[in-house]
């Protein structure tokens, strides 16, 4: 099995190094990740610049330090970088949660959301905590994991989004499948000024989780059990077309009035 | 009406001017858009260093040049920079389409989404042509649509991606509601040698058309019409949710497995 493994913390972040060592014991691992933290990057690519990819002896497979966001990573790494195209993408392990909204934001979702839109099954791998992060159960889940979504047929149009407690292996309670919680950070800039004198505006980071819902991944988590969220790619809501679809006589008469100006 | 306005093309594009103009005529429009181009940005936010806002007076209203993301501009423009929270949050006028797989990388998507996020009913505005863009007919429209979907009671979850063709008004066939379409890009990568012989690579653009559905965006704007497309923001996979549930039994097995080790 061939594994491409990104994230958003760097190629030199400590939940990357961790989970190349348990994926190595099952397949090829050839990393791709970002040469500086690429956090809260959502599914941003570089199209505005060229991007390098530098070969590092980090680890003792193949390894590329790219100057860019993970989505960069993945992209370059499939169609330039690696010889095969891969079985699995993976991204992580990221250091800190990443769920409900998270999800748009995150460097570690987007980097497996690129892997989707190449056609290759993706995983994105977070473990619950910023401050002082266990990575040892979530790179053993992994590891575990990756070999049976191959087994589905899910895989070729969802991602599995994967959020693991920063607990030992003993205190982990379980499993669940669950769907995206609801959450909502409460953008508290602060607001500084400068040597000179001028402002400058710092985003915070404090969130709070509205939805007590046991089948969201925030209460999984919670719970102390691991969370995995199938997350796709298709935004339309299809149940607002039919509502939107009443409007249309109205914006209709609005192109034909546009005529007769 | 207050509405805020941004886009990712930067505060000194053409679409946005235009966009303006038309706005300015229904509602009071404060500008907060980014300093540069942040095109393919994707729901980017900026943590890791501190925002600035500078008023500039290229509108005879309010108007900040950010440097940072769509999504900072909206983030940082409702929570610091406007005296009351808008009613309606309009990216826009995009230079080139916004269709199918785009709106995850596109930071005019990612401007109206952040609104969204807020709270704030919200509309991404695109002109199908990077070339040579008519942004008239999508003033116009945008302008007719925002009084509309404040009326509506699904503009609280979902936003509205419009994409316009970029014809004079008489060579517009209508309006349709759609869906996301399938449109691949074929991640051609330009590999180059720098002046001192280090490669380097630069994505290039191409894409393709999977999906020939009358229902989807894409099929609407090569019919010449007016394509809008609801987008929700629960990236859950509800229908994957089952079939994952199949694999708890093995994959509680890990953990109860990894309690003995």
């Amino acid at each position: 099995m061939q594994i491409l493994l990104t994230n958003d913390d760097s190629i030199y972040a400590e939940g990357l190094a961790v989970l190349w060592s348990a994926l190595s014991e099952i397949a090829e691992v050839t990393v791709v990740a970002p040469d500086r933290e690429r956090s809260a990057t959502g599914h941003g690519i570089t199209v505005d610049q060229p991007l390098r990819a530098e070969r590092v002896s980090l680890f003792s497979g193949a390894a590329w330090a790219v100057n860019g966001t993970p989505a960069d990573c993945v992209k370059l790494g499939v169609n330039c970088l690696l010889k095969d195209k891969p079985d699995v993408v993976v991204a992580g392990i990221n250091r800190g949660p990443n769920l409900g909204i998270d999800v748009l934001y995150s460097g570690t979702v987007s980097g497996a959301l690129e892997g989707l839109i190449l056609g290759i099954p993706a995983i994105a791998v977070s473990v619950a905590d910023y401050a002082n992060p266990d990575y040892r159960y979530a790179a053993y889940f992994t590891k575990k994991l990756v070999p049976r979504i191959l087994e589905t047929d899910f895989c070729t149009d969802t991602l599995l989004n994967v959020n693991v407690p920063s607990l030992p292996a003993e205190e982990i309670r379980g499993v669940r499948i669950t769907r995206l919680g609801n959450r909502k950070y409460l953008n508290s800039f602060e607001v500084r000024k400068d040597p000179r004198g001028k402002l400058y505006y710092w985003l915070g980071g404090d969130v709070i989780d509205l939805d007590d819902d046991p089948d969201t991944d925030v209460a999984a988590i919670r719970e102390k059990m691991v969370s995995i969220t199938p997350i796709h790619i298709d935004l339309t809501n299809y149940r607002a077309i039919r509502a939107l679809e009443k409007l249309l006589p109205d914006l209709e008469g609005e192109v034909l009035f546009s005529k007769e100006n």
